[in-house]
């Protein structure tokens, strides 16, 4: 079994925030990433496959199927968009980069069909970054 | 002579577009930057300072205290903010990083007083950045 | 369940030795690490904390309050130290890197109250580095 | 349990094809890393070595013994060379980076005799890698 | 006046070797580097535009076309390819670093309409790298 | 003219203190640095040589050989030591990142000979880093 990952890249804008919640329980709880007009990030997204990778291509998966999924299913719902505002997927949901890295796998997993979606790591920044593996 | 240099890191939102466009316009020169809701970056900024080491010291001017001029002039007021809505010296200025990069210049020159300022990178994301030398 | 990571950093020197060995023998394992007056690195420490994000903040773990339990409990006490002479919780360990993930793991294992510690992972440069998971 | 990782560097040309097949089906499996006259890749390798300090040394492994290993046993058999003509173990393998890390793993894990080898992993670009845990 | 950069990659094969000289004096001059078979690199490419930002814009040019030029004229010519057998711009040119930051600067400088070229910086590896400003 | 250049590594101890103040002075001035152990840093070094690429070669100067008078007259002589302590040629200097840079000038300069020393620069940390162009 050999693990495998492709890197992309997007720039965004989030607000962290609970609707349900008083702002300044919001204030309290999200500190700086409250703020009303948002604030943004340049994300990493790693999405690591894991499989044997077959005699006759010795690929676990094509790189290039893998990153045009990344891209399609990801990048492009997301890259140069306000995660709260214009990403349908998100909607309802606190865009930190745990709820992120959960609902990408969910988006991804399906369209994964050589070898098996092992891993979703997210670097919001270059000091904060997140696993999800699924469990 | 040594140039010595600095560097910070802000996270904020911005929106490109210029007030005196139609939409259309506006769509067409700055493209997914103009999306209405914003997007972000991670921006890293290195200012640069030149001067002679004084015999003293060795030191063209005190890390610690450009480091400190840096956080409370510039990072404490772009980091988590959006850069058109939330900065007041931002306000009527388009947020491309070229500009931003002078509007840091005009903030931070008057500032060092030890050596002299020399230069102002900006980082936008690892692919783009600019600089400026105050010329 | 999602792991959270939260990055670093620490300059310090330190010398590699055995008080219990003679000069040679700690020159001969050690090698240029044992140099008497010692020698240093930037350390990048990155502790990993693992958990399931609850649906009111997403949030594992409040990534300021990590970043603060890692600047007070392991930054303040090993940043600009030598690691054998100045650092309390160090003395009497040889501080190689394994060593030090193991201390800096006893010493944040107990202040993590949110989700539960999964991996301290430690850089001494770019080339060498190691991890300890509590196993 | 620590683990240990030391990183090597290598700069080596290859050509994704497979002999078994037509040029045209090579050309549509591999793309552009079918190009005849191959293309090439800064690599990095990363060895993970798992195993317990000894008390007197606080190593799991002499990363200077690790390093000679390294640069001995892999380094200097690909570097500045073509991996499908030059590297007699790749000999009648296709030279992605999942079958590189295999076969690093076969020659290095007998030469590990401190701690136990526990993860080879490979680097073919900034957005590309895939890790081999000898599973 | 604000410096503009714009960073891209390619991954090639090359080999260092004069026509003219004996095989002798090829290996003695190029080393590892005239290996008959080649070697690669993942290469960086960084250019420069120098201007004024112009009020309605704020940019010295537009990022997405000068991304557009660079991947057009370089990166789809020199991606994926041998320097020495697969790029006609290159024939008859020894392929260091050097030489190729040359040609690159005859190909993109006439391209260049908005704002004026002021700097082709190449990396070959993390080590080494080189820089031409058209002097 | 092509600018060359050539990065290198070390690891490092120093203390920032100037013997002729008294122990409060140097606290206040310095700061962390003064820290009477010491402390370290791993230091990147870049050398820069400027030149024109004969044609005979298209290279500048022979990295390989830049690379080896960077390790013997520089990396040799600081790596692993206490800058304050083990290195000759800094005895009397107060070992700040510019007067290093001066110093790696004065030694390097003479040892260049195709080519033009054209800068030395040293980062001492992520955010810190000083250049030195001999003026």
């Amino acid at each position: 079994m050999v693990y495998v990952t492709r890197k992309a890249h997007f720039s965004s804008s989030h607000r962290l925030y609970n609707p349900a919640w008083a702002n300044e329980k919001n204030q309290k709880v999200f500190g700086k990433c409250n703020n009303p007009n948002g604030h943004g990030h340049n994300y990493d997204i790693e999405v690591t496959v894991a499989g044997d990778p077959p005699h006759e291509t010795g690929m676990v998966i094509d790189l290039k199927k893998l990153a045009d999924i990344l891209e399609e299913e990801i990048v492009e719902r997301v890259d140069h968009k306000h995660l709260n505002e214009d990403v349908d997927f998100l909607k309802g949901i606190i865009p930190t980069a745990e709820n992120m890295a959960i609902a990408f796998w969910k988006i991804l997993n399906p369209k994964i069909t050589e070898g098996k979606l092992h891993s979703i790591k997210l670097y919001e920044s270059y000091n904060n970054f997140v696993e999800y593996r699924g469990e």
